[in-house]
């Protein structure tokens, strides 16, 4: 019997069901390991793997073919020396972030924009204070790095809500969504810039993406403007983010993702002006509707996988994505 | 010369030139007023007062035809005895905003979905928890109570963010915009309170309004429901509230709204379990939008008054909207 292993601790009962009745109408046992832990004995015997391993179990699956990961980012999984043989392929699941980190964007950009984190604090004071200056996504300009399922999903809300340009920043050629106004290529970045009243990254960990935003870049921004990372936190010179926070070069910023993370207590990101962190929480398994999502993502490709046909999801683990 | 009054310490130099402009276009001269306060021994001099005075000052206005205030809720100018005559028109400014208000509600409404304020304090104790069960307003069912202005525009950002369904709660026979689902009189709300999980509350401080969220009301929404009111306090009985929230039979409100204002520093809303309290901010003149909208409002309506025309913000004092 062809063997299926998910390690299924993000799953409710009717995921698991799902993957059961699937994999048994295309031939395969599924095993669910709830704790994410698969005994390494038992690695031999599967085929397939969904699921995010600690990188060095791979090693042990050798008859390993197919491995899907529910998270969007490789990162981890992207070294040829972590497979037990060349023939693994790699998916992701991208394409199950969209909403959340959607979500997320929009809730960080109107925090910032609307000053919540100085109101919050007037109110942890129990004060009444009913004027600060604020700013609104309607009207404004954006410029979304990274235009695949997160960076589409962020632009048609933005749009809905009276935006008014949405620019598209590509890595690709890809033909972007029609929801936004324009599309640029990343050698045209610097063009675009200095008219960005919001400038959000949705861009993967890559070679290519690190340093994206430069200092150079950085200064390029008008000073009433707010950068938000839900991408990789490598893409951000942080030094440069911090020191034209803290002078004011820029209005502020929404951090879902850095370098390093956990941020040790020490660093200076934690204390920068107008800066809003999270830890790296705009895109994980805490929304049913990913769940759903991420298992609809994986049966689509089981079914391909055990028809014979090419996986929806494949990533290209030389470029990252 | 016939003289209209403006206190314009909300406006900036365009907004000025636009009225001065017209009115001197149909026959007025404009004072402006930058520090709010009319002098006493001027205000038998104008005709049309737009601007927010004390109350008191009305009566000292003997020659006053036409009142515009420029905010949406009219509760402090509803009373006959404030008037120096039976003939003053009061026109609010309800439209203004519509923009600003809908993204207050989006941004209170995601963060507390998305436990914002518990990753806060995770963030604020530099610690790094990852994973909080969240929710979306994507697949959300949504109560409107108010389908005017505000109502209206997050209804249509709600639907634009995949809610699975807006209701709107009217309390005329107006026809509601397209954008809800479905329209509802008062007198059905309790049917539709079970499936509601956001309930949004933008109704105006009038007699017919006060303790429309009932003990008996609340009782009736699920317990993950959650409760945003950005109309009037006086709409919520904060004492049925305040137990619904801290007995777990409600899962989060946001107040902009609240009786009273300022809250006094020993409320027990304050301390209320997951509530989100904001000084009533999201409507006032902080965003550029707004102030636009508002003195676009007041100079449709001068050109009407100018032009014998009907005033189209009349506000019914009876009533009050």
């Amino acid at each position: 019997m062809r063997k299926i292993a998910v390690l299924s601790s993000f799953m409710e009962e009717h995921h698991i069901e799902k993957i059961r009745t699937l994999a048994e109408s295309c031939g395969f046992t599924a095993d669910f390991y709830a704790d994410d832990r698969l005994p390494r004995d038992k690695c031999a015997d599967y085929e397939v793997l969904y699921g995010m391993p600690g990188a060095s179990l791979l090693k042990h699956m050798t008859n390993l073919k197919w491995f899907c990961t529910p998270s969007a980012g490789v990162e981890p999984y992207t070294p040829d020396e972590i497979y037990p043989h060349e023939g693994v392929m790699l998916t992701n699941s991208a394409g199950a972030y969209g909403i959340t980190i959607s979500e997320h964007i929009l809730m960080v950009t109107l925090m910032l924009l609307r000053q919540m984190p100085a109101f919050q604090q007037v109110v942890a004071e129990r004060r009444w204070v009913r004027s600060m200056p604020m700013r609104s996504i309607c009207g404004s300009t954006i410029t979304v790095l990274g235009t695949g399922d997160i960076g589409t999903n962020f632009a048609r809300r933005a749009k809905a809500l009276g935006a008014r340009a949405v620019y598209g920043v590509r890595r690709t050629k890809k033909a972007g969504d029609p929801c936004f106004d324009a599309m640029y290529g990343m050698d045209e970045l610097e063009a675009i810039l200095p008219e960005t009243d919001i400038l959000v990254m949705a861009l993967p960990g890559t070679a290519e993406t690190a340093g994206t935003l430069s200092r150079e870049r950085i200064a390029l921004l008008p000073a009433h403007a707010i950068v938000v990372n839900v991408g990789r936190g490598s893409a951000i010179d942080q030094d440069a983010l911090i020191d034209a926070l803290n002078s004011g070069r820029l209005a502020g910023a929404a951090l879902d993702v850095m370098v390093p993370e956990p941020l040790p207590a020490d660093h200076p990101l934690w204390t920068a002006k107008n800066i809003l962190i999270t830890p790296h929480i705009s895109g994980n398994m805490s929304l049913g509707i990913t769940r759903d999502l991420d298992v609809d993502l994986f049966c689509r490709d089981l079914a391909n996988y055990a028809a014979g046909r090419p996986l929806q999801q494949l990533v290209d683990r030389k470029l990252g994505y």
